[in-house]
């Protein structure tokens, strides 16, 4: 070869980082993996997927299997879940994407150059956090306590930055059954922190990947239900309420974030056929009416696993019951490493993720681990958490 | 609102650019238009696809609906494809996207840092080549003729621009059945490219998407299968052997581009659905027994579209009867454009693409237009064509 491709490369590629989605999803075989946030597959609902896309297919081949726009019908039926939560949606503030991973992906496209500061919760949901870093992002941690984000701990840190000249391009939150904690922010700091946003002009990231599944208490506004001013920019998803491997997510913003976003989703709009299946899916309450189906159920795998944790793990491990979601976070007694316990867990045939895949710094989270109730059935649940409670014995 | 949300913006979305994708796959109703290439909905094997949608839904639920990568037998399915065109194809250098347009859109992401050189033909498929230029790259075009690309010009052209001490990032073409001309690129030029792509350590793109579609004559070898080097960056696309609505495209390329490809590629792998939904459905022969369904029923719409042309054109009006593909080139008579042809046209109730759409160029073009025979029946064909022709005599 004459000449090397290396140098060709562009600036921001030059380097080579590891993938940040797919892999993740794929728990070794033979352990009971309580660490990542896969949908239970007995609730799919397989055979209304079935019929959804023969439908599409039988009536609407032309439209969905043509070139074509992402299906508006779609776009639709997410302005009304958005209206009756009570945000003044529009469907041209909405974008339909391939996973709300793609659209917390192209975020830092349309808003970071190298350099900028984002700001983001500790511990937080890396696979987001990760694509701020590739983008060039400073990143500031804010921390979570039991009521959420810490939002005075915000406050300070906006005023020392504005101080610094430095004006942050977002901050990216996941108010309701947080990734990793399971917390909810409170109605009192939602308020804060939608105020603080409009006083720092810093768009808020609303990640509400987990706020359809509530398990008790009442719903919350969430923050772009809040906001009259514009500035959040509220991020959602079908993978956690119908099914993940369809790619379904989507975001509702000011609609010269909408426009830039589409400047930089590669494809164009998302796909006609597969948006025509989740809509025809959805259709006549449907998404309603499985998503209630989803909340018993995740509900009683929440309190299994919890029953569990009370019975098997030593009772100075502390933990916030969630009140939805899919994770319950437990924090680990004093002197007992995440790291240590997941070796000794993994011998013993389970696993958890460390609290430290939750944190972007080093040095955070090793006090901690994350378990996903979501995955796994009730009675591999009890199992799993056998198995790692007999492992503190080992440590 | 105290601060505006315009200064956030990422420098290379600061200004507002329109979409690339999809609304060219809208065609105005009331007219008959030949302007875009879209697959003919006659074709689509909705009953097939059916049953391959229930049949991922019936027996491969768990990980096609689940978070997952993309599906490993799509993948083998097109290295199989690969192989049996003479490709030393691998697993590993193969990603398949959400369209070829979306593959044709990451490509100058990895390559392009503002001001490089990208060498395109002229004309050639604008949606590709705007993505291009939206990545800062400074476009150097050559000619193409009934051969396809003019290897002389591209010879001279690497030539002053390596004098000059310029590489060229990539050279992007549509060698088979070339969009929009129609004609195909000589097995001696196939061999020039790929040797001055090796001489010069310039990439060459190559776009194949109509490569499956050919009506007569032999098939050439790809400029993939005559590279031994490693220099060509293999496109293609079920979209138009299968349904564009699928959005599944795919590039087979160094493993150095595949990885940076997969960093850019905002929501990772291609969907665990939609990918085994494709494999089932073109599994066991049936993709290639569809491929040749597909080359008689264009083959016969071209000769239709050509007799057509031939009998209301003015015999001034010349083209290369194309061998594949969706489209027909007509060089206007003398003194005749094509934009005002066009407003004609669309008086009489047709409409075709001007060839200055297909320059990047401003001030080319004008004497030629697009035909796509893919989209309307034999019918609409002639009465378009009719209705184009009768539009001569009004401009």
């Amino acid at each position: 070869m004459t000449a090397t491709l290396e140098t060709l490369f562009a600036a921001r590629v030059r380097e080579v980082t590891p993938p940040l989605f797919g892999a993740a999803g794929e728990p070794a075989r033979p352990l009971i993996s309580l660490a990542y946030g896969l949908a239970d597959p007995a609730l799919f609902p397989r055979a209304e997927l079935m019929a959804a896309a023969a439908e599409v297919l039988a009536y609407e081949a032309a439209d969905s299997l043509n070139y074509a726009m992402s299906y508006p019908g779609l776009t639709d039926q997410i302005v009304a879940r958005l209206r009756a939560e009570g945000v003044d949606a529009q469907p041209e503030q909405v974008l339909v994407g391939y996973g709300s991973g793609q659209i917390l992906a192209l975020l830092p496209e349309i808003f970071v150059d190298p350099g900028d500061t984002v700001i983001i919760e500790g511990p937080s949901f890396l696979g987001a956090v990760r694509r701020f870093v590739q983008s060039g992002a400073r990143l500031v941690t804010i921390p979570v306590d039991e009521y959420g984000m810490d939002v005075t701990a915000l406050a300070d840190t906006l005023r020392a930055l504005a101080a610094e000249g430095r004006r942050p391009k977002f901050i990216y939150t996941i108010p309701t059954f947080h990734n990793p904690t399971g917390v909810t922010l409170t109605l009192e700091r939602r308020r804060q922190l939608v105020a603080l946003a409009a006083e720092y002009g810093a768009p808020v990231v609303e990640d509400d990947a987990y706020l359809d599944l509530r398990f008790t208490g009442e719903s919350l506004p969430s923050l772009a239900a809040l906001d009259q001013e514009g500035w959040v920019i509220r991020v959602g998803t079908y993978s956690k309420i119908l099914a993940p491997g369809l790619r379904i997510g989507w975001v509702h913003a000011r609609r010269e974030i909408i426009d830039r976003l589409l400047m930089v989703k590669a494809e164009g709009t998302t796909g006609p056929f597969i948006t025509r299946v989740v809509a025809r899916y959805s259709a006549d309450g449907r998404l309603e009416q499985h998503i209630a189906a989803l909340r018993r159920h995740y509900a009683t795998k929440c309190e299994v696993m919890a029953a569990a944790i009370r019975r098997h793990f030593p009772a100075e491990a502390r933990f916030v019951m969630p009140a939805g979601g899919f994770f319950i976070w437990v924090r680990l007694p004093e002197g007992v490493s995440a790291g240590t316990l997941l070796n000794a867990a993994r011998a013993r045939g389970a696993e958890f993720l460390p609290g430290t895949a939750c944190f972007a710094e080093p040095g955070h989270g090793d006090d901690a681990i994350r378990l996903a109730f979501s995955f796994q059935s009730s009675e591999r649940i009890e199992q799993g958490i056998a198995a790692i409670g007999a492992a503190f014995a080992d440590v």
